[in-house]
């Protein structure tokens, strides 16, 4: 396994990993093996290896951006930040990502779980699937993952050992930095958009306001380095069943802010929600799955925050807003107060957060499936609009929206067209 | 030089460092030096080494706190930070640090300039002493170092590089972390305090909301890596002559928030102008020099934002607020109001820093000489008494302190006794 990095294919899949005792004990004989490449992402290779004896996932980067081609090269060094990254996540949160079984630096390759009965959330959302208890699951994830990797909680050499181990990802920051925060809001060459959105994105461009609020969360995103994130966290990261859900593909891990993650997860809700008119059969018939869409977007940050809570009362054990100054001195109302400063800045930043990836989403390189599954190239359009000033509301809005009710009646007022 | 560390004594420095050719070169034949050892800081050895070609400081770390001693141990990695920060303050504002000559990871030493004409600022400040374009030189430093060490101006991947290298000087960062933002408030083991203090202190601790916001502020101190900080600048790590200033002593470099620098520069100033009343040999003799301390704070915010913004509109190269962004799109006035957002960011967080470093250095472990200095207990106790209420006046106004006027104004007033 030392030789020098080589993409898999499926035929060399049985050759070059049969000898790792994992996958013979788990998959079984490689005689037995049958592999499916099933990477449907924008970055790397993916195959479902079966045998004898079960089956496990093999995730390979590949030293360039799939979406794009090999004009786009990306360092095969994500393999590393995503391992690193599912390994804290499994423990600050267990049972929420798949199991490792093997990393292989210098091949960019690992091996995992494979998750049979799960599909891509994003997929589900499309289909018009309900999930019970994702908001649970899913807000809890962010609550454990963002509080245990901070200073709130974790040793702060350990912290500052991670901060500077995941300051090395690099390449992949810049794909947020660029994609997420810059592009959409001028002509970047890698843009592309829905024709019908052409006087929408160029109001968008001209909104000062708006522009300066986005370089805002970037410098949040680029400096503010809270704890860390998963960093993509959108539907198509999170695999679900009846009975859970799996985040996956944490390559894009970075110290960030607090409220990144949240923000982005919340994002592809409410897209998916002023997604739906553009999957119903007949008129209406999707606005009963839009409203349980919004009850779990409502949820996560619900969820996010009572876990966060009695993550503050419990395990405040970091160098931050330690007890020795408050519960020890008599004063735990005051550290009840600083939880409630903190838990408004992180509002504020999920909803500022929120709105930007919404616009990148319908504006810049990489876009979701939620709108472009929808054939009509008017309605997508129509439905495109309206979470793009969805988005505007959001990110501008940030320091006076108060609560997760004011967020909800926003995108049930624009997705009833009511502004637009 | 190779060997194991060992402390070096006057004895030992000819010894051992007179095969270096720096050391032959730029201070003369071993046989003619002469050594006088002058560290009068908290940490470390300080040698003035002179012969028959010049003179040179030998700067080395200790294995422990100086102040404390051996049952404090404090790792000797700290001259790598200090000299990887004077490198880059040497080429970000050249002349504004001692010239570096020599480094030597393993004896944690490092051979610098000798500044044969200057005086720590602190001194000269007790002294009565002023110095023309003091806040020119200061505003300037702070700027230069501030914004080319950023996102703003840097290539990212550098930035990030040093943001991992610097995230490494965790027991430096925890000195700051406990003894700044929350020793003061709390019965911490290391605090001493001027007896007459007992029911300011008391009341001090009793705040919850000086609490709260001091623990927010150690927050940002630990998680908003914006920036490269120097992380001690305080009077007594500034030389000054007639005619220049030289910042020296950089061991707690950390990445950090753009306000802690100035934060700290003008609690030292803020201190030093509370304090002229205990240097005066009669009422009022210090009336003009607390005038011009003032004067100086005031100048060196106003240099910081005139040569941040000249570095905004011609060095802004880096990932943030891009030109293609705003100027290349026609939107200059956009840049110039992020630029004023950042700036009042920056201004919220530089006047919360600055009220935390006055309570630290009247409450916990290491004190200033601008006070100590006061023979007379009570008059000291009152000088600190005023600049407590000062510094909670600033950290908890800093939202609604529009600018320095504002805070000269009240400093003016509290040292006229106007609300104690």
């Amino acid at each position: 396994m030392s030789h020098d990095y080589a993409a898999l294919t499926p035929e060399t899949i049985a050759p070059r990993l049969g000898t790792l005792d994992v996958m013979r004990a788990r998959v079984g004989p490689p005689a037995t093996w049958q592999v499916r490449e099933v990477g449907d992402g924008n970055l790397n290779l993916v195959f479902i290896v079966t045998g004898a004896a079960g089956a496990l996932i093999v995730k390979q980067a590949l030293p360039y951006v799939r979406l794009v081609g090999e004009s786009w090269p990306l360092p095969l060094e994500r393999a590393f930040f995503e391992y690193h990254a599912l390994t804290r996540q499994a423990a600050r949160d267990p049972g929420s990502v798949p199991q490792v079984h093997h990393f292989d630096a210098t091949q960019a390759l690992i091996v995992m779980e494979y998750l049979a009965e799960h599909i891509i959330l994003r997929q589900g959302l499309i289909a018009g699937i309900r999930y019970d208890g994702l908001a649970d699951r899913l807000g809890r994830f962010c609550a454990r993952t963002l509080f245990r990797g901070s200073d709130l909680h974790m040793p702060t050499a350990q912290r500052k050992a991670d901060l500077a181990l995941f300051a090395a990802n690099v390449a992949l920051c810049d794909i947020t930095e660029n994609l997420v925060f810059s592009d959409p809001y001028f002509d970047a060459s890698m843009n592309r958009h829905t024709p019908g959105l052409d006087r929408a994105v160029a109001r968008l461009r001209a909104d000062l306001d708006m522009k300066i609020a986005a370089q805002h969360l970037k410098m949040a995103f680029a400096s503010k380095a809270q704890t860390l994130l998963h960093g993509d966290l959108h539907s198509g990261s999170i695999m679900v069943s009846a009975s859970e859900a799996r985040v996956i593909d944490p390559e894009f891990a970075t110290y960030g802010p607090f409220g990144f993650d949240i923000g982005m997860l919340l994002a592809n809700f409410l897209m998916a929600c002023c997604a739906q008119p553009g999957h119903a059969d007949t008129p209406g018939a999707r606005d009963a799955h839009a409203d349980w869409i919004l009850d779990v977007a409502a949820g996560v940050w619900e969820v996010f925050v009572d876990e966060f809570t009695t993550l503050w009362r419990t395990e405040r054990t970091g160098i931050l807003y330690q007890a020795s100054l408050f519960e020890d001195q008599g004063h735990a109302l005051a550290s009840e107060r600083a939880r409630l400063d903190l838990l408004a800045e992180i509002w504020r930043d999920t909803l500022g957060f929120c709105g930007v990836e919404i616009h990148r989403r319908i504006l810049g390189l990489a876009h979701n499936a939620d709108f472009e599954r929808i054939a009509d190239e008017g309605l997508r359009a129509a439905c495109e609009a309206r979470a793009l000033e969805l988005g505007r509301a959001l990110t501008l809005g940030r320091a006076s929206i108060a609560d997760m009710a004011a967020v909800t009646a926003l995108t049930r007022h624009i997705t009833a067209g009511d502004y637009l």
